[in-house]
């Protein structure tokens, strides 16, 4: 079933709709930006709704991460039980690319 | 003339079109967004998008910033060359407060 | 043996001395920014020196975060393999509140 | 006298003593930070310890942002009431430039 494998690869599908939810919300704030331009409103009211709508994608951003972070370590556990990581070494090495991806992702982010 | 008033008030007039350019392009990250996660791409990826589309709102920001920085010496040194300002220590108070407001802005922006 | 316990508990011993090493450094860099402004250097290069310590200081929080993070997973899975965790539910719960505490950390990080 | 020359240039001598002693409890910050690595501390401990002295130091240099560029304007509109400045296309560049300086330092706050 493909909604099945799907969450067993990403491990956010059952959150989707709130995620698609905020997006939306975020998506609204870039329009909300270009109705305060058009009007010509005050910069620094400006630089206030773009603060907000960084913090709305840094929410975001963290709540995709710790389902991510969960996720993996579900699957990891899941296999490392079942036996079916016969190689340990393998395993372990696999653990650790997906560590080392996400404190990439979180330089990314704080970098950003 | 209302243009020129408002061009007076906030200073980024001049540049209108390139800021909407620029939020319309921000607003097609939001929903590039969105198709990735309907699409349930890898989360990964999706965290590097939203990094992108961070920096791009900063760059936004720190340009709406200079803008109204210069906008606001600009003024301040026009009215101090036509003796406008009587009131010298009057307004040099307006000076340190829109240094403050930006500031505070500018914490924002840092913290967010 | 306590450097055995220690490092099962907390991970990074084996690169004790090269965190402290690089904490020396930021020590200086601390020391040399109180020497500029003893020296009333220009206010620019002491902001810039301020952003290359900000970064150090990401640097080192962003490697301890790594090893943090290898470390509970690789602990994890040597439970799991290990058949000591009989109760499945519970040690997943474990997991999850790790996770939830490295995201909370993650989020000061980007936060400040 | 030199003082007041200094405090001429770089604008932020009278709050000297306050300074040294904000970047004296960073450096004991740091200090703190490598005694938490030697003693073996929680690794998440740490982190949090991290982030307190990231926004400590961000305090300092949004504070010393602050007095340049009051110091700035401060200076720049002495020069454009006392009539020095009779090449006003000329002060306006200076002006112009200053603010390019400042907002160059910010970006390198906000992306560090």
């Amino acid at each position: 079933m493909v909604s099945v494998v799907s969450e067993h690869q990403h491990g956010y599908l059952h959150r989707k709709d709130d995620h698609l939810e905020r997006l939306r919300r975020i998506e609204g704030q870039a329009r909300g930006l270009q109705r305060m331009v058009e009007e010509e409103q005050y910069c620094i009211d400006i630089l206030t709704q773009v603060s907000a709508m960084t913090s709305a994608l840094q929410s975001f951003s963290l709540q995709l991460l710790e389902e991510h972070m969960n996720h993996c370590v579900a699957d990891a556990l899941g296999a490392a039980r079942s036996g079916e990581a016969s190689d340990q070494a393998a395993s372990d090495q696999v653990a650790r690319d997906k560590v080392a991806e996400a404190v990439a992702a979180i330089t990314r982010l704080v970098r950003s």
